[in-house]
């Protein structure tokens, strides 16, 4: 049984009030399945990269436990490249560069060795491609987690729909959610994006926390005040990436392990930001990444006796 | 022993996307008090009206335990008066109409019957009138706990600066915290502002909850995702009333009863803002705040084990 994340496996070049970094490895699902990997063992990639994309990024997967047999390489051709710039409060940037290079055709293939697929992580990519992915796999995962934007809302809605209606989660952020809905309340919004499919959706929003819904009931989960945010870039990755991870973990799916795996991906996430790119993914403690949910744990407990 | 609370008692205009209202009564000492008055029994308040106030209004007061000996009456003047319209997001608004009238030359005059105070709600005023009622207290407050504005940054911020060093606990908005430290980081804010005097601060995010910090715990309170907000007047002051009231009520100050006031305070809030100024704070069962306070509890409970 496995856990598979499929994403942009990319190069960024990203300035902050902090600082400016050259091209650096970044993408969906290395930050993604670099969070997973913390919690479960048998993390798979499906991906794209072009005869640029360094080996050493490759071997810091494996390293990681990360199985890359579905990362293709395609070679005479050049990685996805994003660069973008923020603004000084952290929540806004402006993209500076998008050269999609090998996501432009990318057809995800699906080693036969994944077809042991438990658990599904799409990230952001077309609906297309996240709906094949779906259906090139002969039994269908126990779990599907989907990310998305609101670009695929712009110009690709039903497709988006159609993807939507296939997955159990749908992790967005608090403006996607809006957009997706036409609802400004965010309990209205749920409801109706539950209406579409998923039975959970998670909102993300940002230093606000996040947010997750089903049926009848609603999570809220703090995110961690930090003096600095360094680098924002790859945070909702990192985030979904620790969230399935943990639910591979532990193996059951219910609302109150969900609200763990919420947690869980939190506390990546925060650390993510710490430093440039996966940087701060690459090497955590277990004594750091529990110390870390302690601190989340402190953050939120409260006791009223009825 | 007494919980004071001084602030404006006022006519409103309000207009929402769900309707429109003639003057109503409002004003954040009528809002503060009416919440106080759930959790605690000898709540009085300092405010000045003028004739047009309605008798039906103090009556209100009184039917709720509420002390109004120290609400001035201005013959010949008329009320504070302040008209707005909200916007379709609910979460920013235009101000139509702010008329001063009897808060212009408002001198907060303190009964005797009121020197037996023991917790002090000082409401959003001039910084010179809050700082006049700590002076006119003879023993100084076990607890005082300030609200304020952006407005008194831009036009008087030594007149505040002095006042926020005389109290306990700062009570404001993310937008506040960020204007009176200079710092965009909540957490940066925070140990600025706690450094300015006050031993504990609460930053105000509206729907996205509330943080309390002390010198070295924070503490993450949820706000209660709705599906409509009717009409968000009066929720900061509602807020800030359960949250005194709900320590007058416990009588014993440290961080853990703190974290409780700010989940009493936003339960209150939650309840203000379900219908037209101050009508849904009138008449609430002790089993509505009850249920009220376990859908917080629900909503943010999760249980890791180590």
């Amino acid at each position: 049984m496995s856990l598979i994340i499929i994403g942009s496996v990319a190069f960024d070049a990203i300035e902050t009030p902090f600082g400016k970094t050259d091209k650096i490895v970044g993408g969906a699902a290395t930050y993604a399945s670099l969070a997973a990997s913390y919690f479960y063992k048998n993390t798979k990639i499906v991906g794209v990269v072009g005869d640029d994309f360094p080996k050493e990024a490759i071997d810091t997967f494996t390293e990681h436990g990360i199985n890359t047999e579905g990362l293709q390489i395609k070679a005479g051709e050049k990685s996805f490249f994003w660069s973008g710039k923020y603004h000084n409060d952290m929540n806004s940037r402006d993209t500076l560069v998008t050269e999609l290079n090998v996501l432009e055709n990318f057809d995800p293939i699906i080693p036969d060795s994944y077809q042991d697929c438990e658990y599904l992580m799409l990230g952001n990519l077309t609906p297309i491609v996240q709906q094949t992915v779906i259906n090139r796999l002969k039994n269908r995962p126990k779990l599907i987690v989907m990310d998305t934007m609101n670009f695929w809302m712009d110009i690709m809605m039903d497709d988006l729909l159609k993807t939507i209606k296939m997955v159990d989660v749908l992790a967005i952020n608090d403006a996607e959610a809006r957009q997706l809905s036409g609802e400004y309340s965010l309990v209205k919004a749920a409801k109706k994006i539950l209406a579409m499919g998923p039975k959970y959706l998670i909102i993300k929003k940002g230093e606000h926390g996040a947010l997750l819904f089903n049926e009848d009931q609603i999570f809220s989960a703090p995110a961690l005040p930090l003096a600095e945010v360094f680098d924002p870039t790859g945070a909702g990755d990192t985030f979904a990436g620790g969230f399935i991870g943990y639910l591979a973990k532990v193996g059951t799916i219910n609302f109150n392990n969900m609200k763990n795996a919420i947690i869980y991906g939190s506390a990546l996430a925060s650390f993510c930001v710490e430093k440039f790119g996966n940087e701060r993914l690459l090497n955590l403690t277990d004594k750091e990444v529990a110390d870390r949910i302690n601190q989340f744990v402190n953050l939120s407990a409260f006791t009223i006796e009825a």
